[in-house]
This record gives structure tokens, sequence and C-alpha cells, in this order.
């Protein structure tokens, strides 16, 4: 086939109107730019790859995932530089592109495979936050990622660039109901373990040997009393300097890390 | 005094000229923006503090931190919310701006003080990272930071503002040449350790009670050879799920808190 040259195509404008969130919402597809992303989407999550776009360039630089698309017979069209700088309004893609769908596993499918290590965003707002937590979480071995409906949209492009792939390696459940959420965690026999500074128990002080979820609150003000008083235990990490606090993803890391680490 | 009201006075464009890096290095001064790196310079570099600029609402909304720049003989300079926002060319510093001296401390410094921990940054590029990794050495109780010649400048205005008040509370020392610091350190019976994600030792198998620096790399490529070469051990952060790394402020955190952990 033939490049796709125009970048004024309906179908060019199609995809660069994922980048919008009323747009992913109606149509439930979502952005994956660049090689990183891409390939992890290709190789762990193919039956959610709905097309992928990609310049000349990037096929001869990336043979393994042209091979995985091909393999998993995913439409790869090839196009201009013009095109690709218009399929996306963000950054440089690197020459690839792929439209995904949103994956829709529940709270009831993660619960249903017996989740030793959970982390929970409440109210999470920034989107390189959100992004690291995930890359975290899949870095630490956690089982799922549950999201709550008033954080960030973990579709965007800015979060899924900062998941660097790990949102295509472990599922993420979104649009959760924090405190409901706990209540079901909790009866279904996972502590709940609230990271805030305001917490009096010490991280290194926590026996993380059992199942447990760790919830994560907003970059500014943390978690509300209401969500801190349903969970089994409030942890801080221990601050040795000067620092006020660490920000969301460094205590997110070193929680989940901890956990990883009592395993 | 009444308050300065003109944006466009010389005085103003000098304090604004200090977001380039060129009219820092020739001026010897940077600026601290926002309450929480104004309080922190103020409280602990009063000598370094050259002029304290503030609304008439940020006055009244930060008591404390107009009380201690009284105590300390700071000029403090009122000034309207438009010369305020013409005295910086990024965010809004929420009513608080500060112009400090570029301190100067030297390793020499660093190390007649017989520090246990320590992180040298070996050209780190980004401002955020770059300024996470020093708040995580505070927050990890780190004797000082080092930062190569060919790493961003630490006084860059996002630098700053991501250290959190951090770069206020240790020592920073910048320009080191990667390799013969390195070779400072070990002379000086500092055990060097290279992060890094080709690392033959796992980070929980390294026996951290020792006196020690970190090494952290470039964001995109990591540590050069020769440089892990130089180093006593190139240590690795598990990677337990599917991702292929972590970045470098997350990866720089953990080994960190495993120092702090440790003593």
């Amino acid at each position: 086939m033939p490049p796709l040259t125009s970048p004024r195509s309906d179908r060019v404008k199609a995809v660069r109107a994922l980048s919008r969130r009323s747009v992913r919402l109606r149509t439930g597809r979502f952005l994956a730019e660049g090689p990183q992303a891409v390939r992890e989407a290709v190789r762990h999550r193919p039956a959610e790859v709905v097309d992928v776009y990609l310049t000349a360039q990037a096929a001869t630089r990336h043979p393994d995932l042209v091979r995985d698309a091909v393999a998993a017979g995913l439409p790869l069209h090839e196009v201009t530089d013009e095109v690709l700088a218009a399929l996306v309004d963000t950054q440089a893609p690197q020459g690839l592109v792929a439209v995904c769908r949103v994956p829709e596993p529940t709270l009831d499918d993660v619960l249903a495979r017996s989740p030793r290590l959970l982390v929970l965003l409440s109210n999470v707002r920034d989107p390189g936050n959100a992004g690291t937590v995930i890359r975290g979480a899949d870095a630490a071995g956690a089982d799922a990622v549950l999201v709550s409906d008033a954080s960030v949209d973990v579709h965007a492009p800015k979060v899924v660039r900062s998941t660097a792939g790990s949102l295509f390696h472990l599922p993420v459940v979104t649009g959760l109901p924090v405190e409901a959420t706990i209540d079901r965690l909790r009866a279904a026999g996972i502590r709940v373990l609230a990271a805030d500074g305001a917490g009096s128990t010490l991280l290194p002080d926590v026996d993380l040997r059992p199942a447990h979820a760790w919830v994560m609150g907003n970059e500014a003000w943390g978690l509300p009393e209401e969500v801190r008083e349903r969970c089994d235990l409030v942890v801080r990490v221990p601050i040795h300097g000067l620092a006020e606090s660490l920000n969301l993803a460094m205590a997110a890391t070193l929680c989940l890390y901890a956990s990883a680490g009592a395993r």
C-alpha cells in the first residue's frame, strides 16, 4: 500500500482527536505514541491495538516491532513524516503511533486473581505523577493499579507517555469510587494502607507480608480524613533531613518497593 | 516605603534576567520563587538572600516568613501583582520571589565534614529530575549533593522549584569533573556506588553501612562504561514486573532510602 500522505484526511483528524478526553470517552480509544509505548502495546495487548501508524524510517529502525505487529495480524499503515506529525498534538512520537482500545478490566476481575499487592490512586491529578506511579507499580510487581473516579484520565497522552510502556503490563481499573473500593478491598481480606505524611506508623515498621493495597492521595493535599479513617493503617515515609515531604511519585515508589522487598 | 509599581524598571529587568543561565553565571545570583523556596532560603540561608520581593497579599498570608526575613535584616520589597509577574518568566510564584547568591561550597568543604551519604549527579540534564533527586537526598538525610560539570544548572528556576526548598537544606557542589571526583571520594575512604540498570549487584544485597556515594547517570543513557569502571560497585534496583526500568528520580530515591534505612 502507498503511504498515507494527506495530513488533512478524515482518518488523520480522527486519530488526532483522541488527544481530547471527550473523544476518548465517546470512542473508547486512545493513543500510544513512540516506540516504547507502541512496542509494549503490540507485544502485550495485541487484541487492544486497532491501528499502527509508522514512517518508513521507523519501520526500518524497529524491525522487531514490525514483526510482532505482522505476526499479530495488526493493520500497519505507513505514513509520511508530515502525516505522523499531524496524528498527535504533543511531542515528537519518533515515527510511531498506535490507536488502542481502552481496556475495561473491573475490580472483580482483579480480586478474582487473589492479588497480593495493589495501589489505589485517589484524586491524583498530575499526568506525570499518575504515569510514574503506574510505572513504579509495574516495576515493584504489583498485580494491578486502581484509579479513582476523580483522578486524571490514565489514557491521556501525557500519562501514557510517563508510564513508559507499563500501562500495557498490568491491569489498570479506572473510574472507581474511593471509599466503596476501600471497603471492597477490606472485605476481600486485603489490608488497606493509606500513604500520607500525617501517618503515625513509619513505613519500615509495617508488616508488608500479607496481601495489601496502598492508597495514594492528591499531590497537594494528600488524603482526606474520611479516606484515611477507612483504611487499616495510615503510613508515612520517614524524613531524615530537613525536607518537608516527598513528592507523590517518590513516596509511592518507596512504599511499593518496601512491599516488593517484604515478599 | 511605597510598593514598587513599575514592571519596566531596571531593577525588575535585572531580576527577571536571572532566569537566563548566562546572567546567573555573570552575576552569581539566582531566583527562589514561591513561598516554599523563599521561606526555606530565608530560614536556612539568610546570608545568601539578597532581596525579597512580595505582594501585600503574600505578606499577609506568610507572617512567619516576613518575621524571619525582618529578624535576619533582609531587604523586603513590596511590589504590585503586575511587578511580581514581571520579575519571573515562568509560573505563578504566588506573590513571592527572592534573589539569592549562588553558594559555592567545595568538595573539600564536604569531605572535611566526614560525610556518610552523598550523591553525585553525572550528566543529569532534566531540571525536574535533578530537583527531585536533591529533594530525595535531603529527605534521606544525605550530607551533600555533588553535581557534574555536564549536568543541568541546579540554580535554574525549574530545578529550584522541583527541589521544594531542599536546595537550601544541604550543600550542593556544582561543576565537578565526574571521574576525578570519584577518585577523590574513594581516596577519602568513601565507597562509590554507581546506580545503573546494567549493574550486576542488586540493591538489597549491598552493605550500605559504610560511608558511601551514589553516582546517578543520565536519564536516557545511564552511566558511561568509563565511569562505571571507576566505581567500587555497579548496583541495580531490582525490577519485579515487566517494566524495562525506573526513571532516574525513582531509582535515586530508592537507593538513597536504602542507604538511610541501613544506618
